[in-house]
């Protein structure tokens, strides 16, 4: 691929390590009709454009890329800007690839004491912080996340970490019916909402993450009887996350299962499409 | 029917009017499995106990007979007590007969201003209302409501009081897309849902009043990407719908279609099942 090119405001950045996320499975299966460079999760260090102050900065980025102008950007809710371009997933070519560009204003530096094994996780732990901004979690919270995979995961370390006591929820769990707080449904199938129904307290929330291809199908008189407030909840701010992982608050290098050389980018993501596969990892030689 | 009894802190009422309800319908469809008296709209006169301040009073009253004792009583949340009995509705016999019985703790008098036509709407009002008491709505709250049923009317009237700028949506309506802060699914249709999650805005609201016996199915996609958050809703308080009855805020008595005596009651149920039918009621002999 020709190397893209760096402008005023737009950086040009190395990428150094990249990680699969299950949305980039779902691009390969014609999700958003995308074609392109995938990927969203990344590390990498600035090499333009010339004069920038972020030139050698290790850095991790924003995916969205909103248009500045609309109700939604002057609101600070760019992520939800209905012209957004989003970094390997709609219209901005990804970082599965030596090099990326992204808005100088996306970008976040990563401290020193966060390895790039750590810092790749900052996109997805953004998304499970994204919670805490959504619905108010504290001590006395009891949490049951929905769905043992890398999102479900991470939402359990980040409400653990906001005080919450939080019950992991298998398919074969017995956990007792109308007893928690809040749930997160994170289980990428359309059995979670049905369960996670039956969870909810009257007058629980819970925050829906999962997105699927067939539709949501479930009885919602409970919903309605119960009065759950549902929360759908996608990308998160990225400081939230950054500092879970400098203060070492959240080990996310655990769910790394295994590293690939970009080369290797095909085997690589048939590696993460394998069932219960959590995280790989791409790098580019150093 | 013999005539219930009164109790130690248990009203006898003497119906005057009664409302017919959707649920009403629905309970002789088989939902709930109820067998008995339907009924849940009602004002009357108290009869006894004998010695009660209430004797002689003209009251409404809440429908939901809480246990007292479990968590969610304790939390002031006896509408969502799991042991709750309920009027008309579940194991305990209704408002569509001469006399009902309730616990003193549930009524509320009606002012002299509040004439039985409007009174007997105290408690679809209230449901009404519950949203204000989930949900911010203020001057600026562009608000739409889907279906023009009798909860639909009362639903915007509500939140035309509460400062809101309410669109009724019809079916064929051309509302914009993602324009709306508030959006109350109030259609009683499976089609309700996926056309209220295109019209929310981003990170909008979607109060969820309608319940029906299909499963819901709709494209969850957008309730995530969007961050919508549903509010499931259901009974509220009386309070403040005597409210806006006695300063004559909502004029109810409009969605009346006709009223039967007591003793047609089949007949008005009929009436009240025609597609299009607004409120029946039906009267006991004074």
């Amino acid at each position: 691929m020709p190397r893209p090119r760096a402008g005023p405001g737009v950086a040009l950045v190395r990428v150094l390590v990249s990680g699969i996320c299950n949305t980039d499975l779902e691009l390969r299966r014609g999700y958003h009709r995308f074609s392109g460079i995938p990927g969203h999760e990344f590390v990498g260090r600035v090499e333009g454009p010339e004069g920038s102050p972020w030139i050698g900065k290790r850095v991790v980025g924003e995916i969205n890329l909103a248009c500045g102008r609309c109700t939604e950007c002057r609101r600070g809710l760019g992520r939800h800007c209905a012209r957004r371009r989003v970094l390997g997933i709609l219209r901005h070519p990804g970082a599965h690839a030596e090099y990326l560009t992204l808005p100088e204003e996306n970008l976040h530096g990563v401290p020193d004491t966060v390895p790039d094994e750590q810092a790749v996780f900052t996109e997805p732990l953004a998304a499970a912080c994204e919670i805490l901004d959504q619905v108010e979690v504290d001590r006395g919270t009891r949490a049951a996340v929905l769905g043992a995979g890398k999102l479900g995961i991470l939402c359990a370390a980040v409400l653990e970490n906001a005080g919450a006591a939080v019950t992991m929820v298998g398919r074969r769990s017995r956990a007792r019916a109308r007893s928690f707080d809040l749930v997160v449904e994170a289980t990428g199938s359309p059995l979670g909402m049905p369960r996670a129904l039956t969870l909810a307290r009257p007058r629980g929330t819970i925050v829906w993450k999962s997105t699927y291809h067939s539709p949501a199908r479930f009885d919602a008189a409970p919903l309605v009887v119960n009065e759950i407030t549902v929360v759908g909840s996608r990308c998160g701010r990225f400081e939230p996350a950054l500092d879970l992982l400098a203060r070492r608050k959240v080990d996310a290098a655990r769910l790394i299962d295994a590293e690939f050389p970009l080369a290797r980018a095909v085997a690589a993501l048939a590696a993460a499409a394998r069932p219960g596969a959590r995280k790989v990892l791409l790098r580019s030689r150093p």
